[in-house]
């Protein structure tokens, strides 16, 4: 008996591969990891285009910590709070930085919705929110749809140690990837024909990896969808403050269309998902929260919670911050001018190329449309593609196919995880990726881009002169030729 | 159909009572919340002996921080590293983290054992370590052995969320509750005989409620056992550093005998958790450690601990105080002393009224013999005689029957989460409870401790009259007289 047992001495979940570790969206983190990007160090380096990260106003955050000692209980000013903090266990979390947060929810919401403190349950980051959801609402072999493109984590945090199924609700880019109707009834019809029961609909908005929010005719539909079938909608809005534009939509919360009363609606299925890994730009601190209307859920959430509370020294850090009305709402709005001068930088340069992405008013993150530059529309083309990004372009970016995307040849670009100069440098490889391409297609070598030819004869930026371009996109970093070209030439 | 889906909106686990909070563990707890003790503003309160906490030390700890502010990203000194800090995400946590935690794990296992800081694993608390190890080595339906009496957040942090069964191993009071050959031999026949799978022996060491460390032979024995049948042995050693005293066995990790290699074992098998909340007193912090022999559990921990990381603030804090070798050699020799005076003052004090408890050297508890105090041995009666304690006595302890304890009349009273004044106040509460017990006895009022007036009267001790147990008790903190006898007399 003892060799049997041997022979699975670990769990189905240890033994199996449910984390999805190997989806090509972590390859490109592990390339980059072996040969990170750094200005001076290593200026050949893979540059990380893969991390959807907020680095635009740690400076702001760095000012007021230092003009605040007491927020911290490792300073003179504060450590008479050492103690406390130290041995503070209460699950539901510090009732200051429970009212903090939940003042920070509403701000971030434009003040149009009201967050009740006694409704925040803490998580381990949004990945520890999502399991908590999860496990809260379906039984192992129950599902949620889910909008294509979605975050590659999410098979991770909601399916991995629950077993519960996400089933996609098919998107397409002739729509700009817009939620419809009929999408979600197919979704939800095609799980019944399985004999799987749907339990919920799990949305992200704004979208990661699109960046666009949803319109209010969606959020509309989705709350009447739900409804009708007494399902949940979890709205992961972990990015509503990265929302830099009101163009084409400006960001509804769910919580605001659900306090309108516009749409009945069963108040019990609503469950938000938030965070200030991406709006604050805190991922390291991980500060996850659940905020839910249904009673039963805040009940059972905060109980566990238990397995991934937010470390009290950063429960103290947070609330003292976030209950500093003038720094935040400086912040806020210093945030969203860096976004969206950011946005339009990079969007600009890569327009001077004839590269287009999909228009959008928040995220970090480009979703690039590059179906252009591939052999033929499948998923294996854009896998070659992304390599040759990966390992010649040397950029670590993601390809729609981690994202579930159902067309092929979009491509996800983190923006707001790096400086100006590396910007710079991102945007110059591209360009020499493509002016390579073009000389190669005109010396008919058989480069992916060469191949694609036609296309590229088509888009008459293309024609600007790799000069033109320099001065174009680099105002403020005149950096010298790209490192990528220099080596090449 | 949207009728009948209305009635299980939630998940099974939601909707089930598998967290066990209504378990007397907790009601204490409760009734503790309700009227919290303070020597000024509200003296007659429910003092807090449910809380396993180490308070004892943090002044060390405070200065150093105080001394230390470049440990602290939220200082002038500490600043420049706050960006760095606020998006590391990296779930093999801070190389140096890691590092100064293995230091640490060797300190307080006197040296004697290598810890590798790339088998170091983050969770949230031990509660997270513990949910990790269930999901990693068991599937829903399967088992682990656990001697009783045992922690009652067991039940919560390996059975709720994963499925996982947890089967006693029976200890008795006649050999101090050492688990025997014969006991973990029937709990696996037992557990066989009903079908159910046996995946591995949880053992606490030193052992939470009791205070007693594992003798060699009983690790030896365990070794043995699941090596025989190939099973997992899961040792919580969160306690380590609380061992004052090497009197009656010194404490020996697990991690030392396996090193040792005097008993042939595989080490796939072997798998320690550990967390800083008891050992310095940080449970806010949420600082939990698997550290596993086995790579692929290693390897799947790790991935799972993205579901309870250590928020980077905190590891950045903890990785600077650990690493310094004369602070921590400091606190630890420190700690020890300071926790042996407690233990030698509170069992002293007891000792005074007749109350023994189990000779211990270690954990901030003692488990108190109060069988003589029982109507009769059963767990109805504990639970009377305790909700006379919490709400009479107004001390928050924990039954033996929370603990699983197989015999009645036992119960844990925490003594290292408050100070000196506080001790004493819980000491004349005792002493005026035993008093009172003993007049009415004298006047044959019904009381619970009247109806024991047999057992009183074999204890010589307890004639000690109440001005002489004063005088022995305080003799650093001359108090009034017990606020309880003050208002009842």
């Amino acid at each position: 008996m003892a060799e049997i047992q041997a022979n699975n001495l670990l769990s189905k979940i240890a033994s199996g591969d449910g984390h999805g570790e190997e989806s090509a969206y972590f390859d490109g983190w592990k390339a980059y990891d072996k040969d990170p990007f750094h200005s001076s160090k290593n200026p050949l380096g893979v540059i990380q285009m893969g991390l959807a990260e907020n680095q635009l106003c740690v400076d702001l955050v760095q000012d007021w910590v230092v003009k605040n000692p007491s927020a911290s209980i490792c300073t003179p000013g504060g450590v008479d709070g050492f103690k406390e903090m130290a041995n503070f266990q209460d699950y539901h979390g510090l009732p200051e930085f429970r009212n903090a947060v939940a003042r920070f929810m509403e701000k971030v919401r434009g003040d149009r919705v009201n967050s009740d403190p006694t409704r925040i349950v803490m998580s381990g980051g949004a990945t520890g929110a999502h399991e908590l959801m999860a496990f809260c609402l379906a039984d192992p072999g129950e599902a949620f749809l889910v909008p294509t493109p979605y975050y590659p984590g999410f098979d991770r945090d909601l399916r991995w140690r629950t077993g519960i199924q996400l089933l996609p609700i098919e998107t397409l880019s002739s729509n700009g990837f817009k939620i419809t109707k009929a999408a979600l009834e197919e979704a939800y019809n095609k799980a019944m024909e399985a004999g799987i029961r749907v339990k919920g609909v799990l949305i992200t908005n704004p979208s990661n990896p699109l960046g666009t929010v949803l319109d209010k005719d969606t959020l509309v539909l989705l709350l009447t969808f739900i409804n009708h079938y007494q399902i949940h909608l979890v709205c992961d809005e972990i990015y509503s403050a990265t929302v830099f534009s009101d163009m084409p939509n400006r960001f509804t919360s769910i919580a605001e269309l659900l306090e309108d009363g516009e749409v009945p609606c069963n108040r019990n299925l609503i469950h938000l998902v938030y965070s200030l890994s991406k709006d604050m730009g805190f991922p390291g601190f991980r500060v996850g929260i659940v905020y839910s209307y249904n009673d039963a859920v805040v009940n059972c959430a905060r109980k566990m919670s238990s397995f991934g509370l937010v470390s009290s020294q950063t429960q103290h850090l947070i609330a003292s911050m976030l209950s500093d009305d003038q720094f935040v709402d400086k912040y806020l709005s210093e945030s969203k001018k860096r976004l969206a001068t950011r946005y339009k930088f990079f969007t600009w340069g890569l327009s001077m190329v004839g590269i287009s992405s999909l228009k959008s008013n928040g995220g970090l993150f480009l979703w690039m449309d590059l179906r252009r530059l591939l052999q033929e529309p499948t998923v294996e083309a854009e896998l070659s593609l992304w390599r040759v990004i990966i390992n010649e372009v040397k950029l670590n970016v993601s390809p729609g196919s981690s994202f579930h995307c159902s067309e092929a040849g979009w491509f996800r670009f983190a923006f707001a995880n790096m400086d100006d100069k590396t910007v710079d440098v991102a945007l110059r490889r591209i360009r020499s990726f493509m002016v390579k391409g073009e000389e190669a297609a005109a010396g008919d070598k058989p480069t992916v881009v060469a191949k694609k030819k036609k296309c590229w004869q088509m888009d008459l930026q293309l024609r600007l002169s790799a000069r033109r371009l320099e001065e174009v996109m680099s105002p403020h970093s005149p950096l010298p030729l790209s490192p990528l070209v220099r080596t090449r030439t």
